[in-house]
């Protein structure tokens, strides 16, 4: 083992300590009675099952109060796991809900507290492609950011939050 | 039939107490001889008739004044269904008609009055790929927003409207 | 009325003729006691339920066999309006899963049924934008089609299509 | 003049003499009573009202048959000028009609013609973005091809270009 | 002839007495000897020769005081002619170049004079996709605006202009 | 815990038998000292140092043979997590090494074992978007594929894959 | 300084003895007088003087057989350089132009030749994203490869590579 | 030599002069033994090796920090040559990392010092496509830019910018 590599590996150990802020443990650090690949970090995702049942309850909320929307759950990887539309979401809704739901997971924060720090006169966070800072995004949490919900097509970005949240809601007993 | 699908159920319902406002009818809530299939939910859809006697309409509103404008009309899911360019338009009218009719359906209110809700310093519904808040879009709507016009290419977004509403005029007797 | 009009009204009541054929029916030819407006005809939609439970279904037939896949649900607009992707699907399968759904919507036939249209020397259906005529994709019929359900991920497509028509199966029966 | 510019005015008057084959006259050799400008060409383009008339009338002959389809107008730089999708045409449709008109307007024959040569094994015309060979699309001559029809929807490409000739026999007399 | 006919004929001789504004002519007004096809319209066209003669003078402009662009002449359709990069023009010089360009065919004006109209809080003329309204780019009018020659690679935005402008005044006597 | 639950859960733990073919295992399953929640599946990632690691190699090899490459690593969701491009490497070679990495990741397989079954007369798996079958992509397994090594530049596939394989066989200690 | 990096270093001499392969030269082994940088290596690229010269003259060679097309220069980064329209050339021209360029330079060889390796039934060359495997593209080359030289629009592929040859004959004595 | 063709290269002995602000030095004005031919340009570009260690420094740098971030090096042509995404690092910060080592490359300044330029009510910098004026992209300069580092991932962009300035300290001393 050359100094490179042992820098990088001092580097890792510090990440295990972190690995709580990241959803990744390093393997070797792992102790599991099965020693993993040292080559292998273990990722934190979402199940498929949660994530439909926090997508079908958030759809669920929207409808009890007559809104039309689209919800989608995207992991943190950027790639959208479920997607939802209800009986007469417009069209602007598919990907106003995706966005808000990559943006929530990418910061690790609800799209409506992003939304002020994304505004301003020059250069903001709004301009990194595939993001959209409307409120209506949520993150999913297990220690570090997993997954986010977003919601869109209701007539305010407070009501697509709440709906967020009551799909969170759902899935929050099983993240502890 | 267990406790989700009860809900969801009763959240369809909830739909058809509210469906003029989205162009939907659930099936089984029709009074048609004919039952419609319970996984069916009726959508109403401007008739390709109708969308190309409107085009036509804000075309000819738009040559008598002597512009060169694109006019375009975009249904309730976001697909554009005629569009028009007459002669000596700029080519930034394609596109911009098609947007300002995706938006005005979207919304379902006229593109003028959505550009001062998506102004301000931080986020706005601008953000939403697809959309255009400059004044010439208008929604078509029969209890609900089916298809939205767009105009664009004239010197004001003032007269790309003033276009626009007159190719809602010709249809409008046919909406109610 | 003058001539063109009337040319086109009898075609529209061709259409009415075949109107199974299409999912729609001409709004004023409809024997409702509340008649809709002559520019509006009626298109028969998949409810977000259905299309939910009939993907559903679908994932968890390609989970009894531990499979891992991603099925998409598209509607008659194009429009994909549910996405589930199980755990472990692998990053193809995301917009395989679209791709199958909207061909096997758009032309009403199982894409494993297309593919030998699809072949040949020169020019073929392949070469349509958004396509893909790999088996897994089967259309969802009421009368017309009107959504289309697309599997992929597993090693074949026969597979795929076995996944896709349990989710057809179990919303066939409201489908009548 | 240098040389360089000479030959080029040579190449220039060559064109103008061929003038009939691409749509362009060399505007000094124009003998209009007003000269125009040395540096301008005219450019022959389908008024939108031809190009509106086509495919209104290919739309018609579509419908007359109880077909579901979009017609595209395609001008020679490649631009639409008209899209009208009939009730109920497939969301593939939109596309296709396009790159049909498209292709008949850059090769200047009906794509059923250019299908022959699209195909092969190695590299064919395919291969040009943009391009869709399916028959369906015709052009519309005036001496030089200065449009596309695209038709896009019929179970059959025979079907799709029956349309698409309807079209342009509406306009042909008006193009002598 | 029907009325709908007569009113469009009667607005496309509107056309006609505004023709100049355009750069379209009807065909059947025009006073030449070989009468042309009523469904065929005139359009002026900046000839290719002329337009790589704007564009070499603008890069020599550049060059002659060491400043490392690219030029782009864009027609009124939309399409880039001619693109000519200088030697160590940065990478962002191509896109802006062409942008920059096409927005000053679009509107007819100089962009220094647009980026004014550009600004404000709610939607502006730059959510128009496809436009650029740094300064840099000049309309090539021939009694109507037929091309943009856009300049980008120096270091203001005013450089960029003047040696749009030496493009423009290299062709400038040729345009009258 | 109703019949839906249970029948997915089920299906959950067939998963976790098969657990070692996709590089997920269910939380709740797992041995470990601390359990995790039901709503998280840990996933195995290839190690940011390893990757690196195995590129270098790859490039290493490719240059040790005078060849100028690009290297690519996508991860299993699809992104590339590391790029390498050799001094003179050719402009195809940056998209060829990533979807040559992504194919490989996607089934599995080195891209010269699937390259047979891409082929064919009707739909293949390169109709597939983001994939290229030609030699020079390969997988990383940890049990099941965790990552993808794709090279591209060198006059053949066959040089391209054993570059790879040389970036594969630095890091297949730590993979055990 | 380590092993590692002295493997590298001694492939970078070997990338010096094979350096006109790839117009690239190690710079401390540059026996100019003065030095360079060692974290830079020389490339050659060809002058924008010389890609004008060879653009006109490959247009006037097609224009001088009446024929109208678009030519285009791309460097080995990808980029486009040059691009002149001719009168009149086809829509389709503009992009297959600059393919053809790219496909040349980057295998270095005329797309001729190549679009016979790029056939068969399986994967090929032609699946790689940006290229155009039809004739008309010649690489310009100063020991390697350095600039692609593509002509689109003429009825035959043939007639584009011997006007795309023509322009390669302008500049060839500067070569050298 | 014609006048046009003297003009052009007096234009070219002046960036010689200027040489060392572009990284160009033209072919025929290098006092080398080995005389270039005249239509080539040199160009410096930051060699593979010194691109792979400046991002293995700013990636390193990060992690001793505890900061997930993506690394990217992006040459003055705008290709990136060099990805590395550490473990956890953000799914936005793939393309901003991108993007901010190209914005400093093509305005040759730290994308932290550009921000203020790109701010201000009417049009910026900020809407030339592929930019992204956040800090956290520096140039790197060898007499003239030729290439940009760009980090992104942490919590703040003088973060990202600390790191970036690691990668460019750990090769500063080989660019002179």
């Amino acid at each position: 083992m050359n100094t490179r590599t042992r820098a990088v590996v001092g580097a890792l150990v510090g990440i295990g300590l972190l690995g709580g802020a990241t959803g990744l443990t390093v393997a070797q650090a792992d102790p599991a009675p099965q020693p993993r690949p040292a080559a292998v970090v273990q990722q934190q995702v979402l199940s498929a099952d949660a994530a439909i049942k926090a997508a079908q309850a958030a759809l669920d909320a929207a409808e009890a109060k007559g809104q039309h929307v689209t919800v989608s759950i995207v992991d943190r990887a950027g790639n959208e796991r479920v997607q939802l539309t209800g009986d007469g979401a417009g069209p602007q809704s598919f990907e106003s809900a995706e966005r808000k739901a990559y943006t929530a997971v990418a910061w690790g924060k609800p799209t409506s507290e992003l939304g002020e720090q994304a505004g301003g006169q020059g250069a903001t966070l709004r301009d990194i492609p595939g993001t959209l800072f409307l409120a209506g995004g949520v993150p999913v949490s297990a220690g570090s950011p997993i997954a986010g919900i977003g919601v869109a097509g209701a007539p305010s970005g407070d009501m697509d939050e709440q709906f967020a949240r009551a799909g969170l809601q759902a899935i929050q007993a099983e993240l502890r």
